[in-house]
């Protein structure tokens, strides 16, 4: 890295993890409408940050949803332009018993910063901010053109992005588009990740009776939505893992050799990885190894479960309702709404007597993906190895940003991950948290990537 | 009646209901431990109501857990002594959004008195005060000698209660058992109750990762317990609702023909039913009606299922934990104990992959059966027969009151139900009520039915 950066970095340092911890601080969770002064706060928050940073055109804009926000430096001509997305919200904390200290009062401990929001996506996304300031404020100058487009409702899934996406394709406008917003492979294994899992999430809901009734005098008379909940869901896997829904796995590709020699190469340690989540063993769909399951396969995961009583004591009831939500996550050729209607067909056909089902589809993305030959994806790669000192490797992640698809889709730009985060950091889960010397590498990679991508050319 | 009673009792009618009111208006909700204070104030509010109504040597007797209210009249030598059981505890009020007026601020509407524990037990305990009350204050003496024990525990299914029998057993003493604490068969129809089904209760704890996990980096990695939880309860039930855990039927009485030609006798219309609580029919055990399923058959219910997110939108994790609370009722020579081996063996066998499973029972007793020819049970018909104007049916009830089983043992004397509920009235469920018309035949009936216990001799 260019000295003059360097020096700048390791002099503010202090100062941009207090902003960090400032802006992790913010309860900015988007699925709660209880938190929507917080999100707008974090959004304020964020626009300022830029416009410290010497960010020009900086607005909080509205959308149907949470605001984007915006902000650019454009005064490269003739370089490439980078639009950087983001997001500013967060999951939810719960369960909050579960964390060592407040999901809303970010502490360091041992390198690392611990606050909802940490990894996914505060500190990954500030990286792009700090590498901004510091080339401004020393070169006084960025090698190419940057756009940061900075969401608020990537933890729900973005349903305003897409529209907003279309309104302002113009002011988007990008050669690439850049995120930072996941796991890199492993401690000191930096990736780059050139596929993502579709998603098609549902929620199912059952009527039985129209209220709680004593299962002493009703039960075994009529059908228990919770048993009938049971028998639906239960029908939808096999023994095997595979799952049953017929068409389910149509559009999926059979995984050559070479990609199993991929995968098989990159594969950890399972049972030190069972060890570490503490379960007795990693199990999953029959004939495919973790990584393969976890990112090139398909799935239907229960998120939630519930119905009837779950306080203290028993509560000897036949339950009026109850429901789950689900996500399927889905790889190449997949369609969330074919799925969505293959999984309505199966309901249809399995349906247990004496109760009423609703389904209803809350979340749809298809599956990405690019080529890791493309010039920016190499060039990212040169720019990590300058960044963690050493040659990233070429993955797939499991998880689903939609919006991915629909960036490369609406803007027409290859979209370039490079993510900063680590598994184990807690993403969506109590105690998240972020290794912040990755902070540091993150910026050196970044520094050396706009680098790149002006070498690289439009 | 005697017309002294009868116009003592149209008096003092308005004043009974206040007290009736005042009764219903305490939170006596034993499963939950911030109402204990509340308990404590039930059990004085109903030991200052047996003083009143003239009881001798009244006293809250502290037990291992709630206190037991016990109360005396022993005046009558050489006459029979019954005892009134019942209970002060009512069942949690939730879900609170359901009820049409707030659970603990009883109203009368339609001449129904609408509150938590109106008719499951304090309407129906209150029938036996009243009438002590009547005798004592018209004709001064009662034909035979009462005792009451009250308990606060019948809706967590009487733990301390047992040994408290056993300890009091001299104390308590008596020919004849008298519970009123359920639904007649029918409105119009009064009924009395020979055979009760007993409880096996339990809850299934089932453990996954250590916390919650990212559903798009590990879903389809590592077994979801909710997903385990919905194989393991999903294996224990047939299509055609028998229960599938070996040995489950093992002490279930085949139904002769005499008994199914009574049930077909008492059957209600299966339409009219699922119009009233909303389902699209009546479904359950194959082979077997409505009312012998839910009286003569065991059952296998879900009383609560639970795991992951439940909040609004969706959380998109692999839960770290699932759990189900559920109640078996059993009927005939069924053991709550050896029904929870097989249950414990069949969850061993069934035990899905990589995760690991906890079971606990909970609840135990056993089923209960009295001859209807016996004299009390006759007495009892007579009463019915004066108080309602017309002749009980006989029936099975579906519920469980274990303690029922555990009187009629340790202290070695017929129990005998009076039901004056009605089913409908929504017993652990929102809007639970009582029909006041049956307050006034509840006590007529009594009236009678210590006359005709006088009659039956010891």
């Amino acid at each position: 890295m260019d000295s003059q950066l360097q020096s700048y970095l390791s002099e503010h340092r202090d100062r941009h993890l207090a902003e960090l911890i400032e802006f992790v601080r913010i309860p900015s969770i988007s699925a709660s409408t209880e938190h929507k002064p917080d999100m707008l706060k974090a959004a304020e928050w964020l626009a300022d940050a830029l416009r410290r940073a010497g960010l020009e055109h900086v607005e909080v804009l509205s959308t149907a949803g949470h605001p984007v926000v915006y902000g650019d430096w454009l005064h490269a001509p003739g370089q490439p332009t980078a639009l950087i997305y983001g997001h500013y919200d967060v999951q939810p904390a719960d369960p909050l018993e579960q964390w060592e200290t407040p999901p809303f009062e970010p502490v360091i401990r041992d390198g690392k910063l611990y606050g909802r929001g940490a990894t996914d996506d505060k500190a990954q996304l500030y990286t792009h901010v700090k590498t901004v300031e510091a080339y401004l404020n020393t070169i006084g100058t960025l090698p190419v053109n940057v756009k940061f487009c900075i969401e608020g409702e990537e933890e729900i899934a973005s349903p305003s992005l897409p529209a907003f996406l279309e309104a302002q394709a113009e002011r988007l406008k990008a050669d690439a588009i850049v995120i930072s917003d996941g796991p890199m492979h492993d401690e000191g294994a930096p990736s780059i990740c050139y596929g993502l899992r579709g998603l098609c999430g549902f929620q199912l809901d059952i009527q039985g009776a129209k209220n709680d009734l004593h299962s002493g005098l009703y039960g075994g008379g009529i059908a228990n939505p919770a048993t009938a909940l049971v028998q639906l869901l239960a029908s939808m896997r096999g023994d095997d893992g595979h799952i049953a829904i017929e068409g389910f796995y149509d559009g999926v590709n059979e995984l050559s050799e070479a990609e199993r020699a991929a995968f098989r190469e990159l594969a950890l340690d399972d049972a030190k990885q069972a060890k570490e989540l503490a379960v007795p063993e990693l199990t999953g769909e029959v004939g495919f190894s973790f990584l393969e399951r976890t990112t090139a396969r398909p799935t239907l995961e229960i998120n939630g479960i519930y119905g009837g009583y779950q306080g203290e004591g028993l509560k000897p009831i036949v339950p009026s309702t109850a429901g789950a939500k689900i996500s399927c996550r889905l790889v190449d050729h997949q369609d969330p709404d074919q799925i969505m209607k293959r999984i309505e067909a199966h309901i249809k056909k399995h349906k247990p007597a004496g109760v009423t089902v609703k389904v209803q589809q809350t979340h749809r993305g298809k599956p990405f993906y690019i080529s890791p030959e493309h010039p920016y994806i190499q060039a990212a790669a040169k720019a990590y190895e300058d960044g963690f000192g050493k040659e990233p490797v070429y993955i797939r992640s499991g998880g689903s940003i939609p919006i991915v698809e629909v960036f490369s889709r609406v803007l027409g730009a290859p979209v370039v991950m490079m993510d900063f985060g680590l598994p184990g950091e807690n993403m969506h889960a109590p105690n998240e948290h972020f290794h912040l010397d990755n902070f540091d590498r993150g910026i050196a990679t970044l520094c050396r990537y706009w680098q790149e991508l002006q070498s690289s050319g439009k």
